[in-house]
């Protein structure tokens, strides 16, 4: 299953003129070989380091990972598993330099090692001397994704997509934001069949939502009350993501007049998009939409989805890059003002070869 | 406040004779400068590096990190803050390197470096050529307690607390153990004022309580199941911990009988909890006290606890370390049978000069 992105990795390897890559984000992990790293806590105190990928330009592919790491390890899978966790004393980071030892002499790794400089561990030095950066062009070459990427994003938008039916159903007067977002959560781990990590947010009230960079606390909802609800679980190693927008209540005028400009932005968004057009033509084309209506918004007007939430290409003024069939694109136009409050509406879309296809689903106001 | 920890951090650097630390794990940033790193959706795609924190043998104290990881900065504090986000394209890797090397010019670092080798990136081998590892000598620093810390992990005991009560109400059946476990992470963030990183587990039914190593999921809770329901919440960069077990509705006669020993094994922990004993003769009393009732559990009896769910020392058989006044403990011992279930009893203790002092609250059947 995972071959298809193998050989992506594989050739970025020939641009660079590399032999290995060595992955140690654990995006990049389950990207190379499949694996879920647990991410939800932090990196586990049962560790010595990342979890490792190796994928040779001429075929091998390994993993290093600790023993808590290694549950549903696929059988086809060349891993060396180290004990991070024993009843006993445990020297992790010993046991991760051995482990890596192990796997280098097991796959015959050597030459030109391409690495993420952003994560490689610095534990690793004297095992690899000679290592490059691979970070911009592996974003690249993740972007447009394979046929079982995309199923694998359908699975986690369909969860975000059910996150946004009970956000609609548990906003109510006198719950806290925390209260609903914790309801959501278990709608959309129940529909996952397993607990997901959960990027995004939940906010409510006119000053919260107005004002970007909050989080989620325990004011409780009041009649009237805008709601941004930016749900982005990650279900089986794939992020989905959506945000919808609405009230508690009837809407002001003003919010309700903001909710249209960006809805109809997103709307915009999906009938333009398509394979070909450049990045920055199509960000301008959705603030240009969102100024006619004298609205704006500070931040990127949307980004890939992948086993990041956030992946390359960003949509953003400079990109120049252009569209490519089978890129999946969150897109999130978005207006905030203080004594107003703040909308934001965002679905996930996948290039097609003529447009788009909407991943995730909610009810626009 | 965090002046106290720094101190201890440069008796480290003393020992290793070496002239800064910097300090790479979200736990020990926050130990060093007090900032809390989020970690709960893993490393942010907005930044190039993980946050650094910097202490000076000689007094000065730095922390280098992405404007999203930037909110609640305290104005004492000498921050480089770097560009990982932004409205246009932004090359976070760049980006951090340049801020490191800028705190290193405004803190004037040289000399010899210590660094934690399962985290420090690779990135900065040519701003920081000549280092040493300083993991176990910082674990060891950090097993007393301060006041401030204690204060600190005092209320994330208390949030853990709040959560055991809110498990005993929500266990019903038919509910899924991933329902239950995100109304009680409901319960606990809004104790707390905030989201918090949850470590842990609630498992429910004979075979999940028996298997070390599942997760909970989405079946249903029967009558009769067994509960283990392991809450470690991190509260403002502090963890609480704390482990219960019942039943939902009346218990079997044998799972009564593991859960009996692995209770009054815990209490034999309070109550020989001292300064001065050696952590395996502690561990020793207990693996002995549940032998005599035919149990063991296959892993440690407990550990240290602070801006890391799982500290230094270890409650392991071969560990010589001494018991300290101020070591805050969590202690679990626990029992596993097919056919029968599952039960631990954790409690977080803090080594008082005489004995110990209860920081967890639940309800023993």
């Amino acid at each position: 299953m995972t071959k298809d992105r193998q050989d992506r990795i594989r050739d970025v390897l020939s641009e660079l003129r590399a032999d290995w890559a060595v992955l140690s984000t654990s995006d990049a992990v389950c990207y190379a070989t499949g694996k879920v790293i647990p991410i939800e806590t932090g990196p586990s105190p049962f560790t010595g380091g990342p979890a490792l990928a190796f994928v040779g330009r001429q075929g091998a592919v390994g993993l290093v990972c600790s023993n808590v790491e290694a549950a549903d390890l696929s059988g086809s899978l060349e891993a060396e598993v180290y004990a991070g966790f024993a009843g006993d004393i445990v020297d992790q980071i010993v046991n991760y330099r051995a482990a890596v030892q192990r796997m280098m002499r097991r796959l015959n790794v050597g030459g030109v090692i391409a690495v993420q400089m952003g994560s490689h561990p610095a534990s690793l030095n004297e095992l690899m001397p000679i290592f490059i950066p691979m970070d911009h062009a592996l974003d690249r070459a993740r972007a447009v994704k394979t046929s079982s990427e995309i199923l694998a994003l359908r699975i986690a938008a369909s969860v975000a997509s059910a996150g946004q039916i009970a956000a609609r159903s548990l906003s109510c007067v006198d719950v806290s934001e925390i209260e609903v977002l914790n309801g959501i959560r278990a709608v959309m781990e129940q529909k996952a069949g397993e607990r997901c990590a959960l990027a995004g947010e939940y906010l409510a009230g006119v000053d919260h939502t107005a004002a970007l960079g909050t989080s989620p606390g325990v004011r409780r909802i009041l009649e009237g009350d805008p709601v941004i609800c930016d749900l982005a679980p990650r279900v089986a190693g794939y992020w989905g993501d959506s945000c919808n927008s609405f009230t508690v209540g009837a809407p002001s005028d003003a919010w309700r007049k903001m909710y249209d400009s960006a809805r109809d932005t997103l709307m915009l968004a999906i009938s333009t998009l398509r394979p070909g057009l450049t990045i920055q033509a199509f960000d301008a084309a959705l603030r240009t939409n969102m100024q006619r209506d004298g609205f704006s918004y500070p931040h990127h007007s949307g980004h890939g989805i992948g086993t990041s939430v956030h992946e390359w290409p960003r949509i953003v003024p400079q990109e120049g890059a252009l569209i490519e069939e089978n890129m999946v694109l969150m897109v999130e136009p978005g207006a905030y003002l203080p004594g107003i409050g703040g909308v934001r509406c965002e679905h996930m879309l996948r290039v097609t070869a003529t447009g788009a296809d909407v991943m995730t689903e909610f009810k626009f106001d």
